[in-house]
């Protein structure tokens, strides 16, 4: 399998090292937006300015889109899948649809296949949620993300004008945790369930109250949530703070039986020590899945919901039945 | 879609009841090899003789079996896949791909299609084994099973000379639970990870010392684990013991990064009520799938990580997309 990266960040750093740990596949090729000559890469790797990506067609099987949802990939997806085969991790959840209906044109059009919209979540606990509802009809899944750092919310602490550099983890209730795993019967919000705890490091001379209050006062992102702020120094943010630790829990309650007088709890928990690890690795898997379809011809885009697992690691289907049936 | 069981144990019971409560579906007919005046049928449902399934040829679509694996499935699936599309629990996983071989032979030239070893175990942990390890291939995935009635060494027991009734609690080992939770890097054979505790009733003027020799000295059943055993009347075991709560946990420990140093942990945990109500859902589900895929033409003997997740729930992709990814 021959791979191509566009995007040298985390995602695209952590993609580059599985691939270096996976003796299926070659890493051709990373594309990046930013100057060639600036980036240390991690592993030894070709790192290409984007302009000359074209020249990779048909040199390349999959090309794996490593941008931000928001500037990135909504426009990536649809421009790379007219050439290549693409895999993205597209997480903006109101937008999903279009996106995945824009790629499938695209894909359908120029006999590419894509997967969208492939992590953790969205991803493994998209597909937790849609096996217990299938499953358990009569029930309610909870979803509870962290500990861990939250990008996004990371992101919009840096913006605001007097903040160095920042942090934000997400915690989930711990209390409330407790309550769903014993099968207690309670629907709530994501505000109610996580509280949210941000590291941030001023700039000289700004005002803490002031920064404080735009944080606690940011819309969707800090206003309707528990939300504490601590100020450390630069130095101690990034000796301290310098992992990218996640994790959560899918946790969905069923009711079974003539009168629905038993209950069944199913839980799928991660905890994770490099999220964008994890996440490249799940991506590698569905890379894999991505490969054979498109070996058979199938085109168009796909959700993990619409892969058999059995695509995503290669092996006869005796060895699978023997080794994990 | 309309279905028919054979097999009217605690599983054939459970899936009456979940078919009762699934719009979607239509009991067609219970089969039974006992004579079905003697059944009480816990909902409506037409209880026939297994002699006269024959007849109902092209009036269900789906035959769900429901034996148990040694004397019932490892015949039945077999017999019935000439006839119908079919699903079992098949469970003997030293015989799967011998199994799976035979009704796929039998599907293929029937044109028929089948899904063999659909459950919690074999089925959700094994399809929860599989991605694990296609996500963490430098890994270990460490199950365990329990609390819960273990059906096969409560049997076991109440076949011995001398014993009137009894039950077997399979209990996992909580200290080497949380070990293992806590990502400490074991790999531990099932009779460290796992107690047997054994409720016993015996016939009157019967010999403890004799039986809970012959218990704990009963090979592959128990002579490997710590067991204990409890006598105590027929009619205790009857009252405080009557109902069939299991679970238990597949976890995934597998390591990322340059020099594998992030420790990334995959937990997969059910508790349960009801063992036979939760793995009758389980079958219906795939049922879906399987009404599904016969309905576009395909056959032969599938597992659960060839099925698609998608085809587990009558949903457009529209809606899998916004309700669940």
């Amino acid at each position: 399998m021959r791979i191509g990266i566009l995007g040298y960040g985390n995602l695209g750093k952590a993609i580059s090292i599985a691939i270096n740990n996976n003796p299926e596949m070659e890493l051709v090729a990373v594309f990046t937006r930013r100057n060639p000559q600036v980036i240390k890469p991690l592993t030894k790797v070709n790192i290409l300015p984007v302009s000359e990506i074209e020249q990779y067609i048909n040199k390349i099987d999959i090309l794996i889109l490593c941008g931000g949802s928001a500037n990135d990939l909504v426009k990536d997806t649809i421009k790379y899948a007219k050439y290549f085969n693409v895999i993205d991790s597209y997480d903006n959840h109101a937008k999903i649809v279009e996106h995945f209906n824009e790629v499938n044109e695209v894909c359908q059009k120029n006999k590419k296949i894509a997967i969208v919209s492939c992590g953790w979540d969205p991803g493994l606990f998209s597909l937790n949620r849609l096996f217990s509802q299938a499953i358990l009809p009569n029930g309610i899944t909870n979803t509870f993300w962290g500990p861990g750092v939250s990008q996004g919310h990371t992101n919009a602490i840096r913006k605001l004008d007097g903040v160095d550099d920042a942090i934000q983890y997400t915690i989930p209730n711990d209390d409330i945790l407790k309550q769903i795993r014993n099968g207690n019967d309670l629907t709530l919000a994501d505000n109610q369930k996580h509280t949210r705890v941000c590291y941030v490091a001023l700039k000289d001379g700004i005002n803490h109250q002031k920064i404080t209050n735009e944080i606690k006062n940011m819309p969707d992102y800090f206003k309707e949530y528990n939300t504490q702020v601590n100020y450390i120094t630069t130095e101690e943010l990034h000796t301290k703070h310098n992992k990218m630790p996640h994790g959560g829990s899918a946790i969905h309650l069923g009711y079974t039986g003539l009168h629905n007088e038993n209950k069944q709890l199913i839980e799928y928990s991660l905890k994770l020590d490099s999220n964008p690890e994890f996440t490249a690795n799940i991506i590698l898997a569905y890379t894999k899945a991505l490969y054979k379809l498109s070996k058979m011809g199938t085109t168009g885009a796909k959700t993990i919901f619409d892969i058999p697992p059995s695509l995503l690691i290669n092996k006869t289907n005796e060895e699978l039945l023997k080794e994990f049936l």
